[in-house]
């Protein structure tokens, strides 16, 4: 049996092809068994009994916490893992641009090289959060002679566990976060972490601007204590107008953008497609929510 | 025997140590056999008849053709090949730094993401010369799920031959320039090769100014049909304050940093004591200039 799935609050055209793909048929909630839903937790209307999943287009559910717990019997799934190669791609880039000094570069009006440059060659680069993103970002960084140190909770496959993670700020030359949003996650660098990093260090974020105390970024910045912080999430984001991040020469900001919306509509009509398949096989979904996990 | 070499016109400690790695004596100029020089041409005296071999710090030979051809009988080596590591990675950083927008996220003051970025994966990147600095970049390209053209002079394994480099203006996404700069080089890239590539292409030059007619450039840049253009280097170079270039929003310059000073001296060394145990050794020098090929 074709399952009975509704795409809302628009159907845009994408999605309901990876409906198709998966096999399902495209129904209005009423009929609905599964739901694709594009908009915001308090758009979604009330869920008739019938419908028994729902498929979130985001990657993180801080936002939709509330919902998902006042509607239980009902599995809510993510994108999370969908967007993965874009954001590992992303948060290369930024690596690179701040270790190589593309911002301020980018900046210039006139020809005046930096003599203190330095290289991703022969630094220690930790990934912190070796999910989905942090594995194709490790992936990624293999070919340029790094030393990779992977955080992870579990400390499994000779990761380092979460408990341990005060070894690495004075130790990793470089830092990229991708770990998720959670309680224990608020904050993860802050004014201890960051004085004990070293003075070329760059750090990259592109989980969720939360992760770091911005003003003790601002401070760290300010003082030279670090090399730099190259950041695709804010906290507060958006980054307000005025903001010392914005004028910091050390900072590099890209308004999340990690997962552009072409490749975010690819990826996600892929998920679409894979995850109708499993429900009409009765197969289990990818990325379910897990409330008490927190993602 | 310890081969006589004379380091000149300074001797920095790191070759010092480079040339007894290898097993050298260090020598006035009048003893050497062998002369590792890191001055220009001009600054270099006439040579005792005792030197068979000047090892020469720059990885191109353009201002030493004059100075190689006046001195027949003695076997000039550059370190062509040393820094492809480091040239390799800075061509990455700009390829990425360009398709993800970041040159104009860098100036950006405010957050105002651009709707229309593009992601690497998915693309097809052109590597013009697969030489050394070219197999480094590819083997950095491979996990970011691209499709790699490389065209070399022999066509050789399956690299599409410089005859044919016609076929891939309009057919790959984006250019890596790796090639030497040669009369066969000379604007590689000009009106007729930008006019045909797509309207999201970004060009990068990480080896000589020369491969890519500038004001051809200036004008694709201004009318909007090529993505933009990540450059190392330029012509002119320096590129001049005041040069449209830096004022494109579709221009990255940095200044000449591919292959940053500290890693430069680390990487110079390496080459110098390997070519001093060679000469030691009567083994074939790393990097013999032939100016037959113009390299």
């Amino acid at each position: 049996m074709a399952p009975a799935i509704h795409i809302g609050p628009a159907a845009p055209e994408h999605l309901v092809e990876a409906v198709a793909e998966g096999g399902g048929t495209l129904v209005e909630l009423e009929q609905a068994e599964g739901v694709v839903w594009v908009g915001q937790p308090d758009e979604l209307p009330e869920l008739p009994a019938s419908v028994k999943w729902v498929q979130l287009q985001s990657a993180g559910i801080e936002s939709w916490v509330e919902r998902v717990r006042a509607t239980p019997g009902v599995t809510f799934t993510t994108a999370a893992g969908a967007y993965a190669a874009q954001v590992a791609e992303h948060a290369l880039a930024l690596l690179l641009a701040g270790v190589r000094g593309i911002n301020q570069y980018a900046r210039a009006w006139s020809w005046d090289p930096h003599p203190s440059d330095g290289t991703l060659a022969g630094s220690t680069v930790a990934v912190i959060g070796a999910g989905g993103i942090g594995r194709e970002l490790i992936r990624r960084l293999e070919p340029h002679d790094v030393k990779i140190l992977a955080v992870t909770r579990s400390g499994r496959d000779g990761t380092i566990p979460v408990e341990r993670i005060g070894e690495i700020w004075g130790q990793a030359d470089h830092f990229v976060l991708c770990a998720p949003s959670t309680e224990d996650t608020q904050h993860l660098i802050g004014a201890p972490e960051l004085w004990v990093m070293k003075a070329h260090t760059w750090i990259v974020n592109i989980a969720r601007g939360s992760l770091i105390d911005t003003e003790a970024l601002v401070q760290a910045l300010a003082s030279g204590i670090i090399g730099g912080a190259a950041l695709d999430v804010t906290d507060p984001e958006p980054l307000p107008n005025g903001h010392p991040l914005w004028a910091s020469p050390n900072a590099l900001i890209t308004p999340h953008v990690a997962n552009p919306a072409p490749a975010m509509a690819r990826d996600l009509a892929k998920r679409v497609a894979e995850n109708v398949r499993r429900f009409a096989a009765d197969e289990d979904l990818l990325a379910p929510v897990d409330l008490r996990a927190g993602y």
